[in-house]
This record gives C-alpha cells, structure tokens and sequence, in this order.
C-alpha cells in the first residue's frame, strides 16, 4: 500500500492472456460466471520491451477527490460504468473485512477515486484488452487498500478472462458451481517458468476491426446455438483434463493440436450463432492453412495456432521453431515497406528456408496482410512499480503529459 | 424406353438440388448412408432456359459397343470408377428382377453402355453439379431398361444427394436404420406446385474454387468433429420435423430462419473439423451479413440464404422480394461490365430503392465480387427429352459434336 501525504497512488501493470480453452458463454451476466472452464496463457509483460503486451494502470485515492474519475488511453470515460464500480466495491468490502473495526486504517474507504489505465496495443482487437485492464484496475485498487490474497473473483466482476490474468505461467478458471460466484476462480496450473522452451507469436492482421464486441456475441451464442451447449457441458470438461495433462507434461504435440481444436470449435460457436458471428477473416484462413501445411511438411505439429474474438493469430511453438516459423510468415505475408517495424517483442534470428519448405509452405503470398509480429513468452501475473516516475496521475490526482 | 435398331439411346435432364437441412457426413461409405436425414428444394430446369441449372445425360447400349465409356462435358473419363458402376450394376439388378426370366427382353443386360453427361453450371463449385449428375445417369440407365419406381436408393449409390435430384418440388432424404440401406431413400414431401410464391436466386461468387472436395470433407468432419455428431444425433431429428413443418404451413418467416441457422451449423462443423475446412470466404460473409442488414430492416425475416460446400450463396425469398432484393444485391455488388450477363434465368423487373433502404442495407460496395445472379424456382424432377436431336451421343454411339 503506498500512502503518501494528501494524495495515496499505487501504478501496476498487468498481462494479456491467451485462452488455450477458451471461455464463451456467461450464466450469469451479473456475478461473470462462465458456462465452462477455460484456460489460458499468461503472456510476458517484459517492462524492459516497450512493445510486449501489457497494460498500465494508476490508482489514486484522496480526501479531496469529489467524484470517482476513470481516463483510459489518456481519455476520460464515465467512471459510474456498472463493472468498475463492482470492482471498487468489492475490493473495498474486501478491504472492510480485512480491517475490522480498525478506525486507525490509513485510508479511508470513502474516498473518491481516480484510475488512469493505458494499454500498449489497439483495444478491443480481440486481444483481451479488458481482460488485462481489469485484472490491472483490480491489482492497483487491492494494493492501494493493502486488501491481499485470492483477487481473482474481484477481477472477474470487470471482465471474465480479467480473473486470468491475475496469475502468471498456465492458469485455468474454474467455472464453479455456486450460484454466488464465489467457487468461480482462477488457479495457476503451473508457473511461466514450467515451461522455458514455450514460444509465442502474436501476429497482427491488418486493417482488422472487431464486428460484434465479445459481451454482446457470447450472450448471443448462449441464447441461440445449440453447439455451445453442448460444448460447454459435454465437450470442454474432457478438453481441460486433457489440456492441463498436455501442460504438466510439456507435451508440444498434443497442446498444440488441443489448442488449434478448441479455437476451432469457439469459431463453430460463433458461425452457429444466429445471426452468425465471424471473427476469423480471409488472412485468419491463410494463417490456418499455413500453419497445417507447415505441420504437415514436418511430419507433425510444430506450430499451433489460436484465435480470441479477432482476425489476430497468436501462435505457439518451441524456441528451436521461431526463427524459421518467422521466416515462412516474413514469405507469405511480404511487409509493405522496409520491414523494420514487422518484428517486434523479443529476438529472432535470422533463418535460411530450404527449398522443399518453401515450394511446400509458402504458396501465394499476400504482401502487407500482416502488419507486424510480436514475439513473447509466457510470463507472470500483475506487477507493482515501484518507481514513482511512472506513475499515470501527478500528485493532484491528474493524469500526467506523458501517455 | 427407347430401343432402336442397332443402339439404343435415351437421353434425360436432372436438376439440383439446394439442401435446407443439410446433409454432411456418412455412417457407411461404401453404401453411402448418411449419418442424419436431410431435407432439400429440388431447382428448375427450365429448359427453354439456357442458363437454368440442369444436367444432360445421354445413356446408349449397343451389342457392338466392347467396353463400357463415358463422357463428362465432352471429356471421356474412366468409366470403371466405383460409383458409376454402382450405379450400372444396381439398374441392372432391378431390370433383371422385373423382367423375371423373360428372355425376350428388348435390351440385353450384358451389352456395355456409353454415357455422355454435360452440365450448364461449373462443376465442384459448390453447386451440386454430382447430384443432379448421378440422377441424370440413373435416370437414363431406368429409362434405358425399363426400369420403373424407386430409384432414389440407385442414385444414392451415386452420389449421397443424388438420392434427392430424383424428385421434385421438397423432398427429404431419410437417413434410414437398416445397415443394407434400402430405407435410405428420398421421399417427396410436397411438389414444386405447392409453393408458388417461392423464389430462388444463385448468387455466383467471383473466383471460386473448391478447396476440399465434400467427400474428403465430410469423411474427416465425421471423424474429428465433435460437434458434428452432436448435430447429427440431436440437432437434426428436431429441425427435420420442424422444416416440413414450415414447409408444410408455406411459413417464409420460419423456413428462412431454420435455413439459415442449417446453414450455419453446417459450415460450423467444417470449422470444428481437424484440420479445419472453410467454404465461406469474405464475399461469402458479406452476402450474410447484407441478408440480415435487409431482414432486421424490413424488421423480419424477407430472404434466407444457405450454402453448400462452396461459397456460393442461394437465397430464397417471395416472389414479391425479388426485384427489390436483386437491386440490393446489385448496387452492393456492382457488376464489372456493363452487367447485362449479370442478371440470368427468369425474368427480373426494376425496383427503385427507398434511401433509408440503401443507407441501412448497402454498406461497402465490393465492385465484382458477384459474377452473376441466377433468378430460378422450385421444379420437377428428371425428365425424359423426346426429341432425338438433343441426344449427346450420335447412333454409333459417340459424342456428337454440340456440345
């Protein structure tokens, strides 16, 4: 908990995560609970590479704030929205709980707020936006009441996939039986050191807009597809069994192929909505059919795509596959100008394609379609800066120039 | 049954058929029965339509002829593949069981055939161009033997769908129970007269290619879908009762919206399939989403689209939707040329569009993207051509040089 005279701010960052089973569908759109469990990816927040994935996010507290204020990119939006009151209530019940009676708290739990949130990458293109800012707003507010321990549930009231990102490496979120939500949480299967040799593209489609929002589609597809059922109560059970299998054995073969099915079948859902929901484009089904003709050149699955409510792949792999996997990307998807902004994130090295890979993998290439690839890994939960310089709003409770 | 001296020729027409409930999948692929009934519109052939879909085969058998031949569009091709002969062999089984021991018989079930077969559409474009294929070849070989009565099961052989080309008007394909296939066959639920108003346009997409033939397709769907099973097993017995229901009560408003959700559910299991199969494309995506821009306009449901394992859409609507619709489709997809090939089949009358009509529903003109718009009805089933000129095959039985 940071308490300064006047004006009390705590900054953290949170991850994006990647669901490998993936979560659509809520029954119960008030409390967030999920009709299925999912799990997911944590991807690195790397503070030292400005372009990983990560949001950031200052929360301040003062006696002179009048109202609760909320700026995110620098904007300033409602702050009454219902999901970041549910979020300031329940952590400051938390905090209620956690105090007791202790009138001699330092701050007091009637304050205003002001949160400033900012995400280093375009929201709401199906790259889990909400579910890093959430889980930021909710880690900022918990350390600013000194509230400690299983957060998740809190983060979840923002945005479901929010309560994921509140832990690093492998996570899944139980879908919980409760009708209160309180068995409804997020659990590391295994931290993001389990797995050192886990690779991650993000490869970033461009021109992409995201058609129907996530909240509104999903709630669809509950209502109106009879396949989602069935895939929430029938087939996903077996798949998170056998996918936290695949991770505790770091089986690249079988996670791969688990995870390009269960992207799949969320896209089924999505197509047996009514009206039908697409959010994989043209380029997502170049990127599908690249990916199966570069397993399939290798005799098994090397790489293994997987798509949220977007056109964007993100892609796993082993270290050992990057360098070349980026190459046959770089081929088939030519950048539109010099290239030096196409690959970002964390090094690649160079490779030399052999001849057979390239007549058997690259065929009609669509230059410019891809706008860059980032590349990352798994990596930890929300993280607490301590240095005050980075703070998002000044000591008045403003948000600082710099965005 | 047409015996002249030396070679025998009879030449028929078949149609296609548009699959409302679809089929997609088999429990026995030798015998071809599928895993779920199916539910279709038969088209019309109109033959003094030159554009109308249809299929021409001529069926000769002669005692001089050596070996059996065949001809698609002009190209000879191997005549021993496994299905025709299916075909052959089950016409002649029933030739043989209705003439008994008569060996006085006019045609001799041991002479060899030739066949000559051309369609007036693209073939493996999505547009069933094998089931009105096989229908027409079965329906020559009978009409060649003398063979009356249920042929359904024979063209089943042929090509799954096939089974439904045999009848006009609405027919449904009943899955069956028996493991030798003689109760899966097609049944004419209500002929091409019963719904009058009812209006079909084919809306031919630019470029097309087939990228997975539907046999492959279908034959992995059945063994990686999940979905696919459930659909088969739960989905389809309910909607098959329900859309000849629709059908039945001549119910527009339901019977577009169970097709387009058939639809939908179809091409979801393509996407559950591993490796995934996709038959939509953008264009494919545009022309659904301007369908429900037109529908949630006109607050319900006026067209209906579905599509097979192409991206080709065929679109049913009322006769009074028609020239509204077309103007739709044209001002959203601006023929190329100066159009006049654009509009093909029956007649089209002009619509002058509403602005609110426009700006609601014509968003993003994608100039080309529709080759053309084929405007066609329900119709009858395979017809016998009586006029010898129209043969395919001349007396020595050989391709005569029209083609």
């Amino acid at each position: 908990m940071a308490e300064e005279r006047g004006t009390a701010r705590v900054t953290c960052t949170a991850p994006v995560n990647i669901a490998v089973i993936k979560y659509w569908g809520k029954r119960d759109t008030d409390l967030i609970l999920p009709i299925n469990s999912s799990l997911s990816v944590t991807l690195h927040q790397d503070q030292r590479r400005p372009t990983q994935l990560r949001t950031t996010t200052t929360a301040a507290a003062c006696h002179d704030f009048t109202e609760d204020r909320l700026w995110l990119n620098g904007e300033e939006v409602d702050a009454a929205q219902p999901r970041l009151q549910a979020c300031l209530r329940e952590v400051r019940r938390l905090a209620r709980k956690r105090r007791g009676d202790d009138a001699a708290a330092p701050l007091s739990l009637s304050y205003k707020v002001h949160v400033a949130s900012e995400n280093n990458f375009p929201t709401a293109a199906g790259l889990a936006s909400s579910a890093a800012g959430y889980a930021c707003l909710v880690s900022a507010l918990a350390r600013l009441y000194g509230v400690e321990g299983e957060l998740s549930e809190v983060a979840r009231r923002g945005s479901g996939s929010a309560c994921r990102s509140m832990l690093g490496g492998f996570v899944q979120w139980h879908r919980g039986e409760r009708p209160d939500g309180r068995d409804s949480v997020a659990q590391q299967l295994a931290p993001e050191t389990h797995w050192p040799e886990l690779s991650i593209l993000v490869l970033v489609v461009s021109g992409e807009k995201k058609a129907v929002g996530s909240t509104a589609g999903m709630q669809t597809s509950v209502d109106t597809s009879p396949l989602l059922k069935y895939r929430a109560e029938v087939v996903v059970p077996e798949r998170m069994t056998r996918m936290a299998r695949c991770i505790r054995d770091r089986d690249f073969e079988a996670f791969g192929q688990l995870t390009m099915q269960d992207s799949n079948q969320f896209h089924a859902t999505c197509l047996d909505t009514f009206p039908p929901i697409f959010y994989l484009n043209d380029i997502s089904q170049r990127i599908i059919a690249l990916v199966h003709r570069f397993n399939a050149h290798h005799g098994r699955t090397k790489v293994a795509y997987t798509f949220d409510a977007g056109p964007n792949a993100v892609v796993f792999m082993l270290e050992d596959t990057v360098d070349e996997f980026v190459e046959v990307v770089r081929r088939s998807f030519p950048p539109d100008s010099n290239g030096d902004q196409f690959l970002r994130g964390r090094p690649v090295g160079t490779a030399v394609l052999p001849e057979e890979l390239v007549s058997a993998v690259v065929v009609d290439p669509v230059p410019g379609a891809i706008r860059y690839v980032l590349h990352t890994k798994p990596g930890p939960g929300p993280q607490l800066l301590d240095d005050p310089s980075q703070h998002l709003l000044g000591p008045d409770g403003l948000p600082c120039r710099s965005a």
